[in-house]
C-alpha cells in the first residue's frame, strides 16, 4: 500500500468509529427505531453522504455495531486466558478449576449500553429475517470462539465436563445474557451487574464440571 | 352481586379482552413504540374512550398482556401436570423421570407473537424504570410457580437435583426464552420451535438431575 492508500483508509476507519459510536449513544437515548441517520449525523459531525459512503443503511450499521460488541467480549474473555496463562495460575495445580473459570469469565460485564444495543438488535432480528440470520450467524461464532476457549481450559486443567463444550457455551452464554439484562432492569450499577453475572455463571459451571473421581 | 353489575363487569371483561387482542396484533406487525392508542382502538372497533376507562397508558396495557402471556404459560405446565397425575403417569415408578419432566415441559411453545411481546416488554422494561420493576416481578412470580411445580415432581418422583428448586426453575425460563427466541429468528414454524426448544430443557433436566445411587 502507498502512504496516501494507509492514510486514506485510516481516516475511513476514524469516519466509521466516530459514527458507530455516536449512532450508539443515539440509539442508547432513543431505541433503533427513534435514531434517525440525521441525529446519528449531527451527533457525530459529519454529512449524510459520509453516512452513506460507509453504509448503506441505519441496520448495517447496527449489525456492525453489535458485531464489535460481540466481539469485543470475546477478545475480553480471551484476553483474561493469556493473563492466567502467563501467569502461571491455568497450568497450576493448585488453582482449582471453578475458580479458575470463574477468573475467566469475570470480563462478563458489557456497560448498560451495549445492554441495550443487544437488545434492540435481538428484536429487530426476530422481525427481519435478514437481521435475524445475521444475529444468528454472529451467535454461532460467539459460542464457537467461547467452547474453543472453554476446551483449551478443561485441557490445561484436565478438566472434564458432563456435556460438550458447545453446550457448555451456549448455557454460559444464554445465561451471561440473561442475567445481565434482569441485573440491569434491576438498576444494578456497572460493578454490580458484573457481580451478579459472575455468580450466575459460576453455578453453570459448577453444574456441567464432572467431580474429579474421589 | 346484582344481574345488572355482572352484565357491566363481563362486557367490560370483554371490552378488555378485545383491546387486548387487537393491542398484540397491532404490536406485531409496527413494533411498541411505532403502535399508537389509535390504531389499537381502530383495530378494536373501540373509541379511545373505552381505552382509557380500562388503561392509564399503553405501557399499561402491554404490561397486561405481557402478564396474560406468562399466567397462560404457567398454566399450561399446571394443566399439563394435572393430566400426568390423572392419568397416573405421575406417580407410577415405571415412568422415569426425565421423560416426565420433558412431558411437563413440552407446553413450552409460545407462538411468534407472544415471542416478540415477551422481548418488546424486555427491551422497554430495560429502558423504563418502573416497567422493569414490574417486569422483575412479574419474572420472579413465574420462577416460583415453576420452582414449585418442578419441587412437586421431584416429590413424587423421588427425584434429587443437584441444586435448588428455585435455580432448576430459573435456568429452565432462562434456556426456555432464549430457544424459543433463536428458534423463531431461524424462521422455524410453531411446531418446529416447541420441539427445539422441549429438546434444549430436556438437556438441561439431564445436567440438574442427580443420577440415582447405582
Amino acid at each position: 500500500m502507498t502512504d496516501a492508500v494507509v492514510v486514506t483508509s485510516r481516516r475511513r476507519e476514524a469516519t466509521v468509529q466516530k459514527l458507530l459510536d455516536a449512532a450508539a449513544q443515539v440509539f442508547a437515548e432513543e431505541g433503533l427505531d427513534a435514531a434517525s441517520v440525521e441525529a446519528i449525523c449531527d451527533r457525530a459531525g459529519f454529512t449524510r453522504g459520509a453516512f452513506y459512503s460507509n453504509f448503506e443503511s441505519k441496520d448495517e450499521l447496527f449489525l456492525e455495531l453489535a458485531g464489535r460488541v460481540a466481539r469485543a467480549r470475546v477478545d475480553g474473555v480471551r484476553e483474561r486466558v493469556a493473563q492466567l496463562e502467563r501467569g502461571g495460575q491455568l497450568h497450576d495445580v493448585a488453582t482449582d478449576a471453578l475458580s479458575l473459570v470463574q477468573q475467566v469469565l469475570d470480563v462478563s460485564g458489557d456497560d448498560r449500553l451495549a445492554i441495550l444495543l443487544m437488545s434492540e438488535i435481538r428484536i429487530h432480528a426476530l422481525r427481519d429475517p435478514q437481521l435475524g440470520a445475521a444475529y444468528l450467524a454472529q451467535d454461532a461464532q460467539m459460542r464457537a470462539s467461547v467452547a474453543q476457549i472453554i476446551s483449551d481450559i478443561a485441557q490445561a486443567k484436565t478438566l472434564r465436563f458432563r456435556v460438550p463444550a458447545d453446550e457448555v457455551a451456549r448455557l454460559m452464554l444464554t445465561v451471561w445474557e440473561s442475567e445481565s439484562v434482569r441485573a440491569t432492569m434491576a438498576g444494578l450499577d456497572y460493578a454490580a451487574v458484573c457481580r451478579r453475572t459472575s455468580e450466575e455463571i459460576a453455578r453453570v459451571a459448577q453444574l456441567v464440571i464432572e467431580p474429579p473421581p474421589a
